[in-house]
Formats: structure tokens, sequence, C-alpha cells
């Protein structure tokens, strides 16, 4: 620790223990950061201006830090840190900007209601939401959405109505979910900002994986919001939000026939497990 | 480290490896803070809106990431990296906002023509622009700027001429250069923006000692940036800028006659020790 930085700590004493702490350990990080890299005053500076630029682009629609923080890990390590469990629980995934309220849905029907339905490979969902011992859980909601076989959602194309491609669902006695669309696509984040610039300077795509972002929560449950990918997207080692767990990726099948469907289709199964709201580490 | 964090920095791998580099270490860092402090989602996202709501105070005169930066010992922390030479070298200090140009004047010249001249404390400072062996180097030139004895620098006052309180000076064969002016007076940085919020959200005041800012170059030398404190301020202990070294302070002697002053008046007695350009550590 230089003599500077334990200055700066000695005078870290607001009245808020926790913003202390923060403070302190952000200082602190910060400090090792320029030791380390050594950044001439050019740079640093190019840095601050990065920071300033990004503050700028930012509207109540666009949180363009938010869009960074997702490119470096950084809302997945937090993510991470607040959603630790049992082994066996579905693991925790970023909320990501695309959640709004959804429609609540009949158990089994369609949420493709475009001109998505007519292009996209026809996709029966269903799977069953449980405890973390396996016990179903009757009555949960389960909050769905998903982009089209284009990667846009509803909230970013005129061609989808309102509520397209979204599900609010309640599961039956045994604790079953179902629902019937069409199969997401991947899609880029948004490029034309300084996040963009960054994935472009150290060498990344800007592409996140085709997925099905749920919510799901039941009495008596900690409230999960997580992802769903499909095995074998070009995408799933190199996601630009680091959203993928090993735990969340499905298989899924080609079918020709069941679950009320005119023709070939393919069938998503996933289970997901909640945690007991007051589950604490060691139990 | 995380097979998360491990995972992202296996992802950067962009054609500049000084950024690749940059990068590297703050996502490290960052990361890192994060598994130390475990952010809930909602702090995480406070901080968030805390760095949008810096960016869009940011104008062409004003830089609250730079406060921000200056706060947290972050830019003496850079200026010190930057900044490694011989042990008698007199040590940089961080520039801050408010050098401007200043007007060519002669060895001895008055730099204070407003009304402060009437209100404030008499005082000649001079000493000597010399290498890091004691030789007086000639002709070196001494960019000079000081707040008045109400803590506003000209560009921030009404009351001062452009110009006012500031001064180049060339030195002579003997590499001395001297002034006359008023003592200056220790000022808050600016308390209106995050970095005022912060401030007192850490519990800091947020005062300035009172300093004279220098800037010195010399051909064949490293230009040198930096701060004279006086002894006594209140404020040494807990520069909000963190500026303060133990080489930067000065103890002012009160005079009754020389200098070709009317009246009582201090001396302000510091010479500068500059670095050859070509300094290398371990010489």
């Amino acid at each position: 620790m230089t003599p500077l930085l334990r200055q700066v700590l000695s005078q870290v004493n607001g009245p808020d223990p926790r913003l202390n702490e923060i403070v302190s350990a952000l200082v602190t990080h910060l400090h090792a950061f320029v030791e380390e890299v050594r950044p001439t005053e050019r740079e640093w500076l190019a840095g601050l201006d990065f920071l300033i630029e990004t503050g700028q682009m930012c509207t109540p629609e666009r949180n363009e830090f938010i869009l960074l923080s997702d490119m470096l890990g950084l809302t997945t390590a937090v993510d991470d840190v607040n959603h630790v469990g049992p082994k066996n629980m579905t693991p925790s995934s970023v909320e990501g900007p695309f959640h709004s309220p959804a429609p609540q849905r009949e158990l089994g029907a369609w949420i493709s209601f475009g001109p998505e339905r007519e292009r996209g490979v026809p996709t029966v969902v269903h799977g069953r939401v449980l405890d973390c011992d396996g016990t179903p859980l009757a009555g949960a909601q389960v909050d769905l959405w998903q982009a089209n076989d284009t990667g846009l959602y509803d909230t970013q194309d005129d061609t989808q109505d309102s509520g397209n491609l979204r599900g609010l669902f309640t599961t039956d006695a045994d604790g079953r979910y179902c629902f019937r669309t069409i199969r997401p696509s991947s899609y880029p984040v948004p490029t034309d900002g300084t996040g963009g610039r960054l994935l472009h300077a150290i060498g990344r795509h800007p592409m996140r994986p085709a997925h099905l972002h749920y919510r799901v929560t039941a009495a008596g449950y900690r409230p999960l919001t997580t992802h769903v990918f499909l095995a074998g997207d070009p995408y799933l080692g190199s996601d630009a939000a680091y959203a993928v767990k090993d735990e969340l990726i499905c298989h899924p099948r080609e079918r020709t026939q069941g679950w009320e469907m005119a023709g070939p289709y393919e069938e998503i199964e996933f289970d997901l497990n909640l945690v007991p709201l007051h589950w604490k580490e060691g139990q």
C-alpha cells in the first residue's frame, strides 16, 4: 500500500459504514490498478473522457453503463454474489434490458403472433418448477420473454405487437408449465456507443447466443431470473454479456408429432429449481 | 480468480497490446472489488447511476470525472507513477483546472493588480531553478498561477482582470526567479455535483490548502508542474485533492524591509530541482 493510498483510506469516515466500506474497497482497487498499469496522463484522461461520453449517451431508454457492466462480466459477477444457493438450484442469470410486463396466458398457449410464426422453427417449451429437493411447486408464476427469429424483441420491432413472444404462465398442480413458440435467434448488443467501441477495441463480437428469458416466482421462494440457452449456438462460449452457465443450456429435440403441433417442431424441456427464501449457506 | 473472470480475461484479444493490458487489469480489479464488497443489485445500479449523473454534468468548462479522480487520490497516483526521479528532485503535483496562459513579466514584478492587493498579505516569492545536482538553470520558464485572498482565480472572479495573479518569468543567469504578490487563500473544490456528494457522504471537507501553482520548463529537462504550500495551513493534512507532499511545504518568514516593499511582508523562498529529460531509474 502506498503512503498516498493509506492517506486516502484514512479520510473515508462518513456516517454510513456500508458506503465507507464500498468506497474504501473501490479506492484500494483503483489505486492498485494505477500502480499496476502505470497509465500515462494521456491514457488516464482518455479513460475519463470515455466515461464522460458513456454518461452523456445515456437516456431513460438506454443505459450504456449497464451495457459496459454487462460486457465486462461485472453484471454477471454481481448477479453471482447475490444468488448463492444449494448446488442443485437453477443458476441465476442477468435480467438484461428487455423485460416488460407480459400477458397472462393459458398453459400450452402460443406466444408467437407475428410474421415470425410463419418463418420460424416451431418449438414447444415445457418443464416444471420445483424446489431444490425436486418437490413440484404448484401456482408458481413463469414470466417468459424472447427475441424472434431475427433477434428482435417486440419493443424493438414494428412488425410485432406489444406482448408478442412474451407470456405469464401459472404452473399446474404438478408444477408444470408449457407454451408454444418459435425458436429465438441470437442477436447483437448495441454497437453504436462506447460499449460497442470497447468491444471492437478488445477484439470481441457483439453477439448474444439465442435464449429464452425467464423470471420465476413462487410464494416462499427466491425469485429467479435466468436464461435458457440452446445447445449448438455458435456464441455459447463467447456471449457478449457473459450470461451463459452450463446448467442453463438445453438440448432441443426434433419431433414430428404431439403437443397439438401441425408438423415437425423442436421440443425444449427445462425444469427450474427454486431456492427457499430463507436458505442460508451451510444448510 | 473466479471462472467468470478467467473467461472474461481470455476474451480480451484486441489489436493494441497496451489497451488489452489496461482493460485486463481494470477488469481484474473490478471483479475483485465485486467479490470483496458483494454489492447488492440495488447498490450496483446506484453506482452506475452515479456515473451517469457525473457524465451528464460534464461540460467543456467542467470535468466532474477529473474532480472525482482528484478527490479519490487517483490523479495524484497517476501523477506519481509518471514522475519518478532522483531523490532530490522537486516532486510533481497535479495541475488542476485553473492553469491559463500567463503574461510574461519582469523578474521582481508584481502579479497582483486587483482589489486583493489592498486586502491581502504582501508577499515576496523567490528562489532558483536548479538541476538535481544544484546547478542553476538560466533561462528556465517559471509559469505561476494562484488564487487571491478569497480563494478565487481570475477566471472565476469578475473583480480580477484576466492574467491577475499569474505570471511567466524567465530565470536569470543564476537560475533565479522572483515576484511580488499577496498570500493566496485556501478554497473549496466545487460541491454542487456528484463530487461534492461523494465528499459529503464519506465525511470529508472540500477544502484545498492555500498554494502557489508552478509549471517550470527548461531545455533538456522534464517539465515540472507542482504546488508550493504554506506551512501552518489547517488543510495541509486533508487536501481534498491529495496534492500535498512534505517537500512542497514552504515556511513564509515575516519581514519588515527589503525587496522594495513599502511595509511588512512575508517572504517565501522556494527552489525547484528539475530532472534531466533522459533520466532513467537506477542512474
